[in-house]
């Protein structure tokens, strides 16, 4: 790989993306641009601006977006139509916000004439393969530098004194290690490392941030209910919002009520396992009322053919596949069983619970006229029972008989 | 099909099936032998007993047996090694009860010398497809009586004449109808019909009867422990117990805070969706626990092969074909998983709901001087990952290059 | 269910679905409507028309049509596009028929007023259930009528008695039995029955119709080229064609140099194998031809997703799930690969033989920049292999390690 | 990687292994152990020993064995039992000779204190991966030394050149560059590169070495039988034989009669698109034979199971994945649906083509009794069929309603 000229950096603001803008510019002698997006961590982001500006950013290289919206539409949304669980837990709240961050960094990008990205993510975790697969599949030429995996800057005490060499200021916070690492996002925050790196050690209280310690939530249940059309949520308690203030609204209540706490350990695409602390709020509660209208506007060939291809379809997203023909093709595939999943959901939410109460739908599929254990008026006839099993039969019985006769 | 001779009845001591027993005699005039189950449902055996001697059972014909142990051995355990669950929620209480009742019910057969079996199921559910099922499975000679699919008793109150007239003893709490129907063993207990019919309509709160409601439940959260060996559970907080012990164990853990209630809508085998209120108290926290001694003993290729598997898995027990060779297929597939899966898992049982903290365990995978934040003296090498994205990306960047290529 | 009013008739103009019209009429006392279509079975239909109305038939009740490009353009050639088989060998070309003649009839069923279809299939295959299967899913209300599974005409003895009581026509040949039994469309023609009955026992000659025996195809092999466009078939050897046109004249080709054939025992939905010859002379060399355009032009991850859903989507062909929620999400996955199957397979067809011998595309995402033994310029690096591998590795190396651990 | 001290290296005696033992020697100063096997490529063995010791090498460290068995027995037939094909065509035979070869390479580096194995497989293909992820799932701490990806010995004349300076002889036909690459095994013989890398020239007739064109095949058709044992082919015509035999015998049958060449363009794990022919004769006429005993003897259930993981077996061999849990648990799998897998296959083998005309088992699970076209005598109850598909359509019926509903 020749060496790059123009950079576009994803670029928090914070002391490790500073670290490496400075190291862009020093190493390579390249133009370096930032790009800081705003994808619901919670953190102002004008900082960041100043401080681009202060290490040498051009304006016009300063980019800085509210993402949320699209955040939110364009792939929360669509992955919880197909109800994606990663190991049968994890949410995926880190995954599926990478594709969007290298989406924008390629466009920048071509705006800008880069021939280069960079992120901060380092060599042993999932994130560098999510930005990097996501870039390439969208500019098959374009450089990617990951400085974790470059530079020698490997201890703390060497970044310190990068920083300081280089006149990067420090918030005091800083100088010491953070006893573990975070990821934020409109979904949800992710600690790991550091004080949670023995799975055998149950983490403390302190690495949750984002919700309330269910012991501490309202002592009487919350009654919501939410809005769905064709798959995606469209209102809360009947007031119709924007897909970003939907998951906002959410994360409130399930902060509120502790929902969406997960402790776990999961096997990386690079080949090891790490334990995470999951902080899924609003996450959670969608996704146990998605299903809830899926049961009942949902077929059963549907559903069942949905489930089967889950696991996949959460794998791809976790392993960086986001911009990949068969991701696509499992989501054209989802999003054809979505057509009728709109109606509403009922939900209790308590002390870390979520719970389906009650479903609704214009598009319902169940029919009280067939399964009431009532006289059913000629809806369903019993005897039909009695073929439909005698021909499910048939295969065993021949299975049977052929053991009988070979004991014999 | 000739008429039965003598008949193995499914026999609860209840109304219905001492119903079913009269109508046997009446209708076919054949002998009828009793079989009555423990499977930890929580009601005494003994005066099944009586009530098939009133009705004119011979002593020898009278088969009550505890089979608790089997039940969670070779029936509930199996099941749990895959974490099965039935779309995407159901734990397949019920279903995982049937196929044991019929192996049974063919077994007396043989050595009574009966030509049929008999079960209490009516034409409408999935379970007259279980006994049956697994019946032929097990006997493809064996004549299956269901007398709800065959008799004219279509009413309460028909059914009560009948009684009457025959001289069966009616519980005064059986003259009404009961507000809906339970079935229960020892993984589960589930309600569904009539109040629970509509499912826009939440539950009553006396439909619950296996667990406290999570408002109720201790405002303290408990820690527990349980050990595992080769995927199945064999010990709480340090103790050894048999299967059966741990369940019932566990079942009194969940009881005790709300834990494993679930409101549902599923879809039937016979084509038609139904609402049930499950409760799995001890199957709830179980289904936890394994997981979570999966988290660091299953290496992901396992795990992520059982998680494809799993839904067809669990569509199998739930639609009665627990004796087919594709089952056990999955089941020594499933089987050949869990050699490893041994270790201790520690969890936090607070109002409903149920967390693993902790796990740890001689057969981990989970590697700390691999995945570190701090040096990992060589454990792994970051450079790798350059080479593993690589690639992994050069099929997405040809891909990229076509686009680029054909637009031009 | 109440008698039928007007059936709308599967009629063939045989004796087989005369001896049905009148059964119709004089069993229910009913309006029949025929309705024979030209799927390329290769007979003539005036006579059917002719036959139709000498039974009685209002003139306005006959429908005759041509749906041959209907069938290819809608049918076959969708579901090539997921390369489907059935039990890895039957190319569903009796399956893939019979959803399109439900679709006419239940639309006709609409035209005309009528509140039934029949169809001339039996009791024990697979045809009644794809019949029916579409026709509920397109019309919930309409009735089936199925003679074969009603009527106490169960001999050949009894169906010819009827015919001549109702002075319906009997050709000489049909005075005897036929020695099996025959279906035909464009796709193919399938023999079962009779002298079939014994898988082990090699069929006569007599049986293939449709295919010259390998051994008295030319002894010269032929060449022919097949042109795609998004995963269809639009030419051949250059010509742009209908899609009806190219299947016609494929199956020209495969009827020459013997190519097609197979004898087969297959699963049947109803519960019991079955023994089948089937020629399929056309859709074998497509078969074949698609599967090589997609070695250049399909991604590795979409063509093993593909792979990977074809087993189900075949079993809900063969099962007569055409019309199902399911399939169409598959054919939405499917059809979502298919937008880059364009170009041009070159094959050789030779005494019962097609072999793919060259493939082009502009669309080809093979690179001979990368795959080639010589200096390849830069366009591959060898190094990053072993960080692949490594990284591929790493889990295999934990479970070696721990095996090694636990030995100790 | 610290330098290796002695190096077990799978050495065929040609030149490109003999330039990589020399260049071991020379670079690492290491000791060298070298492996010689017979897996069935159809050269003698001896000159490699000869070539060894010229080279330096202790007879003490010369292996030389005779693996077919062990390779046939253990790799071929369990393969074969999973019908395994990558991408719908490729049999495998090159990825399932690397495991054996990789199991004992390691194997004698335990034997010998050596604490590496070398390869001689380019950095661009799979076979590296196979060997190496083989390797290290048998042992974690082994080095692997792939030349290849390590040396300067980019080109011809580079390599010749340090054979010339290191006295290693050159055959003379090895001077000017072999017209492609070829490997070799019992199971296959495959060629890529060079003259056959453009996918749309076809290849030249010389490129086939191991079956007769069809054209030159005999003209009269030849019918053989096979016989099984749970799976495994255990006698052709009658005559038992070991495995080795077996397929020995069947590639003879397979050469003369033109039978298992397949030009193929395949998707490579290392992320690239290559094209190559095969020649697997023995094993295609044993696919064919193991498929049709299959369909009389195997259930439906189990059948369709099989083809379903079918896909994903064959990518874990194709990818290098033989020891991983996930590749054991699927042979679990399929190992426990062979049970059954008894009988007699009857084959035509004819220019290029091989055909299943019959199968007979005393395990069959065909039943004439209920497939026939006669009276059945009461084994089949056609009624049953109108149940079956009214259960069946239930859903499709409440799916159309639905439609229908909303449309009003």
């Amino acid at each position: 790989m020749s060496a790059p000229k123009k950079v576009v950096l994803a670029y928090s603001g914070g002391l490790d993306t500073s670290i490496i803008l400075k190291w862009l510019q020093t190493e390579y002698g390249c133009e370096v641009v930032t790009f800081t997006a705003d994808l619901g961590q919670g953190e102002e982001l004008e900082p960041a601006r100043k401080k681009a500006e202060m290490l040498g950013i051009k304006p016009e290289n300063i980019y800085i977006e509210d993402v949320r919206e699209e955040f939110v539409k364009d792939f929360v949304f669509p992955m919880f139509r197909g109800n994606a669980l990663y190991e049968g837990e994890y949410l995926l709240g880190t995954s599926i916000a990478r594709p969007l961050i290298s989406k924008r960094l390629v466009e920048i990008a071509a705006e800008t004439g880069a021939d280069a990205v960079a992120h901060g993510a380092t060599g042993k975790g999932n994130d560098q393969v999510r930005f990097e697969l996501a870039a390439y599949a969208l500019n098959p030429d374009i450089k990617v530098i990951a400085p974790w995996r470059e530079w020698d800057l490997t201890s703390r005490t060497r970044l310190l004194e990068f920083a300081e060499k280089n006149q990067i200021p420090i918030a005091k916070d800083k100088r010491g290690e953070a006893p573990f690492s975070v990821d934020a996002n409109l979904l949800h925050t992710s600690s790991e490392g550091k004080v949670l790196e023995d799975p055998a050690e149950q983490a403390p209280d302190y690495v949750y941030q984002r919700t309330v310690n269910p012991e501490d939530a309202p002592d009487t249940p919350e009654i919501i209910t939410i809005g769905f059309e064709q798959g995606d949520a469209v209102s809360i308690n009947g007031e119709a919002m924007s897909p970003a203030t939907i998951l906002t609204a959410l994360n409130e209540y399930g902060r509120k009520h502790g929902i969406g706490r997960l402790d776990f350990v999961e096997n990386r695409f690079v080949g090891m396992k790490s334990r995470g602390i999951y902080e899924t709020p609003g996450g959670t509660i969608l996704l146990q009322a998605h299903r809830g209208i899926e049961q009942i506007t949902l077929d059963s060939g549907a559903g069942h053919l949905k489930d089967s291809i889950m696991p996949r379809y959460a794998e791809l997203i976790y392993n960086g596949f986001w911009y990949s023909p068969e991701r696509e093709m499992l989501q054209a595939l989802i999003d054809k069983s979505q057509e009728h999943v709109t109606g509403t959901v009922t939900l209790k939410l308590y002390k870390g619970s979520v719970f389906v109460v009650a479903r609704d739908s214009e598009h319902s599929l169940y029919s009280e006229a067939h399964v009431t254990f009532e006289e059913d008026a000629g809806a369903y006839n019993q005897e039909d029972a009695a073929g439909f099993i005698q021909l499910n039969a048939l295969r065993l019985k021949l299975l049977a008989a052929r053991d009988r006769r070979l004991k014999k």
